[in-house]
């Protein structure tokens, strides 16, 4: 698996996938119905923030990333990032090589921590995936997200130090 | 005390103390260089967003208010705000009566929580403030704040239920 900067034409092949997850509505604090285009420039963080891709030896695109600083002025300090991975490619390590790419980023790039504003608690498979690789829950939003099959459940921030 | 919507006008005189509050970089993780132009297409979000003004008898504003969404999808019933007082105004409720406004304005039109994503905990007189209107501290970003004069100090996350 290779992860690398991501194009403008990639949008084609990350979009499909991208779209799946969104609609779903039960993991991200995304508009569902976010159109194609929308959803690109929402995606497509500018420079000095990031867009990645992973890519398998054939070079099909198995999952995305964003990486982009989260806070500003004396805040500026802390760092985030978001993962999206094709569920035709998951369990294969997929969301964990992009968020640990992230966190070299961040720490390459001079931030001191990434934050993840909201993480649904319901998401289980990324809350153990996150803490795996040092991130801890400092708070947790009540009912802060509508799981259109769980109702109101918590939306975790999590926080690590680089 | 009155409090009403903000004029494009009343923006030369809420300039002034804004830039005097974000200049200092104590209370908030706005640009601490943030020009008049720019701080002014920051603050006067987009409608169903608000912007408000405290005004005296004399229609001196005295502080002011934004109020928006803070999360978007299934975490769009969470709202936020951000105040700002006038130093010269200080200590005569202006600060609980954005609050408390805000807080009305966030219940009637149907969200069910409010959140402040970045209250800097040496800012205590805030912190109290909020926390006697209900807000509660549900975690706190370690050294998510660079403070000219203490260093890095905690980042606060507030919620309130509505």
């Amino acid at each position: 698996m290779l992860i690398r900067e991501a194009t403008r034409e990639d949008w084609h092949a990350i979009w499909p996938f991208f779209h799946t997850i969104v609609a779903a509505g039960e993991t991200l604090t995304y508009p569902p119905d976010l159109g194609k285009e929308d959803a690109q420039e929402w995606w497509y963080v500018a420079a000095p923030n990031r867009v990645v891709v992973a890519v398998d030896d054939r070079g099909t695109i198995l999952g995305t990333a964003k990486m982009n600083r989260n806070h500003m002025g004396n805040g500026s300090h802390i760092a985030s990032a978001t993962y999206m991975v094709d569920p035709a490619h998951s369990g294969k390590g997929v969301g964990r090589a992009l968020c640990e790419y992230s966190v070299d980023w961040a720490r390459d790039a001079g931030f001191r921590a990434m934050q993840f504003n909201a993480v649904v608690e319901t998401n289980t498979h990324a809350v153990r995936l996150y803490e795996s690789i040092g991130f801890k829950v400092i708070g947790t939003l009540p009912e802060g997200f509508n799981h259109p099959a769980e109702g109101y459940v918590g939306l975790h921030i999590m926080h690590k130090s680089l």
